[in-house]
């Protein structure tokens, strides 16, 4: 692969600046800003690798549908995604979308962007890399689908339709690929072997027949009269999580499963790999949530489903001191459902225990669900991906099951496929401000995604 | 009074379209738009009286002092301010600075406006029916000081402080008088004899030492590991008031006093004119908080603080599904204070109650606090008015307390003397879209108020 990588080293500084256009290209799924044309930008880029590609309407955002036959025996889909999150957080020190490089202290050179991490940075990186090959080699070692959606940040609803209702056109793929850096900040290689499902859904608490006003706010002062609906979800929620942060919805977690003896292994075989200050500081956090040894800690991560809240509102929230009683109130909340846990179960408890705790009244609105995935140890894309990284000098914390959410369950159960995510390189702060990832991982992912195709075809 | 009465229906078109002009300038005291010009106008309307007025600059907004030598035997201090509440809610059906008249289904013809009830319909009618008068009679009956702030919806920050700084710019007045719309939606008159006080704050839940994120928000998959500010709140919060809406801090309610027979007297005396159901349909709400009689009811608004939720906000809250653990939630809260309490005291003891709970890390700022503040039924100034609406037709309610909060407690402990607030009228929707006032009752002001002022120059 010497070739290849030589000349990956050489042209790097153009494959740079590509990822940098690319990540200068909004497309923020919420808000529709640039979906389109990063739609087609994504076609572009697998023409330019000579395969056929297409735009195709939805109902939503748009999907991307390419083909790239190099008359190789094995067919990989590739699937990835083109949007990425808002940029409303506080505390961008640079423009989301002006890709700029900083020295960062603890990381050198970086491209800070909105994208660069999660996930517009791998997935242009990607494309470089195929082409690199290809310029190299005449021709790739394996064939390739492309599907590449634009609402992965709003719980992939076009794709989790779309794959199950035209499934002929993902026949011939054998395996599923997912291009991302998977470093951690201290530069550990992971995977995981899996990933959770997600709920999200708003519980709203509006005045109505219990009391409360029920379209407008009022003045504060009616307080000693009238029932708070802001009140109302803090007395609704208070019944979910008890003060040790433990869920009380009954039958929430049925059907969780532990660990099998395997996965168990795995965590003590790995312990070395993990530094728990490393996550701690990334994060800024002072204390972990549980107490415990650190096999503990793992195995309450990968067999707990959780219960957060993403953001809660209601009333005046404005500068100063408006008094308002408000009408309404409401939460945005997400469960991470782990094996083998029913998000329509899931969904069923949370109604029925606001019900039985007589807040009967408050609204459930589900925005997503999809149900967890697993891929096994075996599975030769999976060994593919760990032989790559080891042939690049890195040992490899393997764990159960990804804490986070990505609709991998069209792959094992709708197409019956095994799928691995991976790639060297290293960037964090997805969700967050400054968004970012290292220049040097942008060259080293490339080199593992080449590898890795290498030892794909060579091994099946 | 029939002359002056007179020329006020004469002219009764001028002085609307003078309230309206008022009511188009915005003077919003939280971002502090039209603040100068407003309180500029002000002194214009005293100086058009023959009276003397500046501006006086704070530490925050202007006041406006000003003083009306007409050779009387009584000086009245009138108080009033000229600052409005934001007009951020949704559901304003015209611009809320256009002043426009719209003829509502039950009240006819009125001025939808911020301002138009709370309080620059009344401040701008008042100045209006002054100038009546002293065009008809050459005179006015009583001398005035005027105090107009800028700050009343941020919790009299300003006139809080001036007036005891300044004591002897009001030792001339012997009353306080507020002119309000003060009949409700059923064309009942009331009056309150005294307000509650209030303290306004604010909780923060951070990120800190005791867990969670500290400087930012983080991807909401580590809500297996990392503590959630907003969970926090919600904890903490579910600890000061129970499901049952009763307050849970201990001592908070420490020196409240019932009511003394008299004013139990003047509930039951005043029983038929409160119509439970127009209250409940201004406010569009279904029930009350509390089941129980009606004298009851008024004596828990009478003699009860309240700890209302203002507003809530923390984490996520724009639209989708956007995942994230936050590293902060916040709450707006008031306390209404009823007869004895003593807002420090208050204070203490949430703060204590916070610490007791194990939430010694939740921040607690507070933005007002002043005082409840009692005027007695036999003070001159509150017969004046009482006889000035049996008069004009209007038997009143009279009560113990306005379960809202205004800065009496300067009059009553600060300049040691007797105030009222009233005036025929009606508007409503105070701090609210839509706000407004009849026509009509603006004209039933501008008469009550020039007659108000002949009783109380003659009783005493």
């Amino acid at each position: 692969m010497q070739d290849v990588f030589n000349y990956l080293e050489q042209n790097f500084p153009a494959d740079l600046e590509a990822v940098r256009a690319f990540l200068r290209q909004p497309s923020i799924s919420y808000t529709g800003q640039g979906i389109q044309e990063t739609a087609e930008l994504v076609c572009g880029m697998i023409a330019d690798l000579g395969g056929t590609a297409r735009v195709i309407p939805t109902r939503g955002h748009p999907l991307v549908y390419g083909r790239l036959d190099e008359g190789a025996q094995q067919t990989v889909l590739y699937y990835s995604m083109y949007d990425v999150m808002p940029t409303d957080e506080p505390g961008w020190s640079v423009d989301p979308f002006a890709a700029e490089i900083l020295d960062l202290p603890q990381f050198g050179p970086s491209i800070v962007a909105r994208g660069a991490v999660n996930t517009k940075g791998p997935t242009a990186a990607f494309f470089r890399a195929l082409k690199a090959y290809k310029t190299v080699r005449g021709k790739l070692p394996v064939n390739f689908i492309f599907i590449v959606e634009g609402e992965e940040e709003m719980g992939s609803r076009q794709f989790n339709q779309f794959v199950p209702a035209n499934k002929e056109l993902f026949a011939d793929a054998k395996v599923a690929l997912f291009p991302f850096f998977s470093q951690h900040e201290n530069m550990q290689t992971y995977m995981w072997l899996g990933t959770k499902g997600i709920l999200y859904f708003e519980l709203t608490a509006n005045g109505g027949e219990w009391g409360g006003p029920r379209s407008r706010g009022i003045h504060g002062c009616f307080a000693g009269w009238v029932h708070n609906p802001a009140w109302r979800l803090v007395q609704a929620l208070a019944t979910m999580v008890g003060p040790d942060d433990r869920i009380l919805v009954e039958g929430l977690r049925d059907g969780a499963v532990g660990l099998t003896p395997a996965e168990r292994a795995l965590i003590a075989d790995n312990l070395d790999l993990f530094d728990t200050q490393t996550f701690l500081d990334a994060n800024d956090v002072k204390r972990f949530k549980w107490q415990g040894d650190a096999i503990a800690q793992w195995e309450k991560l990968f067999t707990e489903p959780t219960l957060n809240i993403d953001g809660i509102w209601g009333g005046y929230t404005g500068p100063e001191t408006k008094t308002l009683l408000p009408h309404q109130a409401s939460v945005k909340m997400d469960v991470r459902m782990v094996p083998n846990m029913d998000p329509d179960h899931v969904v069923a408890s949370i109604r029925q225990h606001l019900d039985r705790h007589g807040f009967a009244d408050i609204e459930m609105n589900v925005l997503n669900k999809y149900p967890w995935s697993k891929v096994p140890l075996d599975a030769p894309v999976v060994q593919a991906m760990l032989k790559t990284y080891t042939q690049l000098g890195h040992r490899v914390q393997v764990q159960a099951i990804n804490p986070g959410s990505a609709p991998y369950w069209i792959f094992e159960r709708v197409l019956g496929i095994p799928y691995i995510t991976g790639g060297l390189g290293h960037g964090a702060r997805q969700h967050s401000s400054n968004e970012y990832c290292t220049v040097q991982g942008v060259l080293d992912f490339e080199k593992s995604m080449v590898l890795f195709l290498e030892n794909y075809a060579q091994m099946v």
